[in-house]
C-alpha cells in the first residue's frame, strides 16, 4: 500500500470527522472530535469510540511500511473518562518488529490534557506477493486494522 | 442501575442503530447492521465498530446485575473479516465474578454465520454507596462501559 | 506432533510436578501443587506461575490437534491469591479457530475451590510443510508454548 | 513497602535465580539464566518462564511507589524464541497512572540480543489504611504481582 494511499482517510475515519495530523514510518497521530452520538448510559463517552480512534491510528502506523499489516490482536486499558465536545488525540508508535509480526502501543489523551486509555495492538504483514498467502494469512489477520 | 434504565439504549448504540436482542443476569445480546461508513481502507469493516459491538454487550451484560459497572480492560481477537451489508450479531456472558471484578466473553458474529472475533473484558463494580467511592474508582474504571 | 508426544511432559512441567490429568482434541487439563519456592513478596502464589500453569494447559490444547501450534499472545485476568501447599488446576478449552490460528480459554481454579485466574491464548499452526514456512512463521510465533 | 522490602527478592525469583539489576521509581531491571529445567517441548524456553520474568519486573515497578501495588491483568506478545543457556532481561518501565490503576510495560530480551517479548501490566494500589479497603480490593486484584 503506497504512502498516498495510506494517507488517504478511510471511510470509517471519514465518516467520524477523524483528522489525521501526523503520519510516518511506525507512527501516526489522529483526532476525534466527540459528538454526543458517541456517548454510553453513564454519559461519557463509549469505550469503543475511545477504542476506535486508537485502532485506526495503530492501522495507520502498522500500514506505514508499504506491505499491507493486518490486525491480529488489540486491547485497551480504560484510565479516565472522556466526555461530549472533548477532542481526544491517539498517538500510536511502533514498539517491536520481528518477522511479519508488529507490536504497536498507542496513547489516547483529551487534546492537551491527561491519558484517557492506554492500548496496545499486535499486527501481521501480508507476504508481498498476496495471491496464495493471503488465503493462508485469513486466519491469523482479519484486515480490520 | 434498574434493569428499565439497562434496557434502554444508550446514544452511542442508537445512532448505529443497535439492536438489543436479548438481556438477561450476566448476559446481553446485540446486532449491528453494518454500513459503508464502517469500512477500512481494505473495504472490510472497521476493527474498531467490531470492538465497539463487543464492547456494547459487554456493557450490558456488567450492568445487568444493578450496580453500575465500568469497564477497565478490553481485548480483542480478530479471525475474520466482515463487510458491508452484513448483520453483526455480539453475544456477551459473564465468565467469571469476584468481589467487585467481572470478567465476561463476547463472540461476535455475522448473523447465522462464522466467528468474526473474540471479546473479552473486565469491569469493575462501583460500591453501593457511590460518592465517596466513586473517586476512588475513578483510578480503575473510565465509565466506558 | 503425534498424541504421543503430547502427552510426554515437557521439561518446564516435569521439573515442577506439574500433571497432565487430561488431555483431548482441543482441551487439556493439569495441576501444579505449590511449593514455597513459588510465593511472591505478598506470601501468596506468584502470578508468573499461575500464568505459566494456565500457559502449559493452553500449549497441550492448542497442540492437540496434530501440527505445531505456538504461542503468539497471552492474557490473564488475577481474580483471588493462591497459597502455599494449594493444589492448582487449570482447564484449557479451545474458543475458536479460524485458518491458522486458534483462541483457547483456561480457567486456573484452587482445585474444587474458586476461580483464581482467566487466561486466553492465541495460538498459530505452523504449515505442514514447516520448512521454508517456519521462517516466515519465526516473526508470529515463538515456540513458547 | 519500604525499599527495602522491595529489594529483596521474593522466593519465586530468588529461587529461579533472578538478579535484580537496577530498582527506581516506576521502573525496574532483572535477569534470569535459563536453565534446561525451563524449556517446553520445542526445546525452547517455555513461555511461562519469559512470563514470569516480566511479571516479577512489573511487580517491582509497581511497588517502587510504596503503597502495595496488585496484579490485576497482564498480556504478552511472544516475538522470538529465547534458548537454554540464554539470559533473558526484562525492563519494566511505568506507563501511566491514574488513581490506584497503573499500567506497565515490560520488554524481554536476550541479553544483548533482539526482543523476545513484549509484556503489558495493569496494578490497582491498595489504599493506605488497608484493613477494610483490602477486602474490597481482593475483589480486583490478588497479589500476584
Amino acid at each position: 500500500m503506497s504512502r498516498t494511499e495510506v494517507s488517504e482517510l478511510d471511510p470509517a475515519c471519514r465518516s467520524l470527522g477523524v483528522e489525521l495530523t501526523d503520519l510516518g514510518t511506525g507512527h501516526a497521530r489522529l483526532r476525534l472530535a466527540v459528538t454526543g452520538d458517541m456517548l454510553n448510559r453513564q454519559g461519557v463517552v463509549h469505550g469503543g469510540y475511545i477504542f476506535l480512534l486508537a485502532d485506526a491510528a495503530f492501522a495507520y502506523a502498522a500500514n506505514s511500511h508499504g506491505p499491507v499489516a493486518l490486525a491480529q490482536h488489540a486491547q485497551i486499558t480504560f484510565l479516565l473518562p472522556a466526555y461530549a465536545d472533548d477532542v481526544l488525540e491517539a498517538v500510536a508508535v511502533e514498539r517491536a518488529r520481528q518477522g511479519r509480526t508488529g507490536v504497536y502501543d498507542c496513547t489516547v489523551r483529551r487534546l492537551g490534557g491527561p491519558v484517557v486509555a492506554e492500548f496496545r495492538g499486535q499486527s501481521v504483514q501480508l507476504p508481498v506477493v498476496p495471491r496464495q498467502s493471503s488465503n493462508q494469512d485469513r486466519g491469523d489477520a482479519d484486515g480490520s486494522a
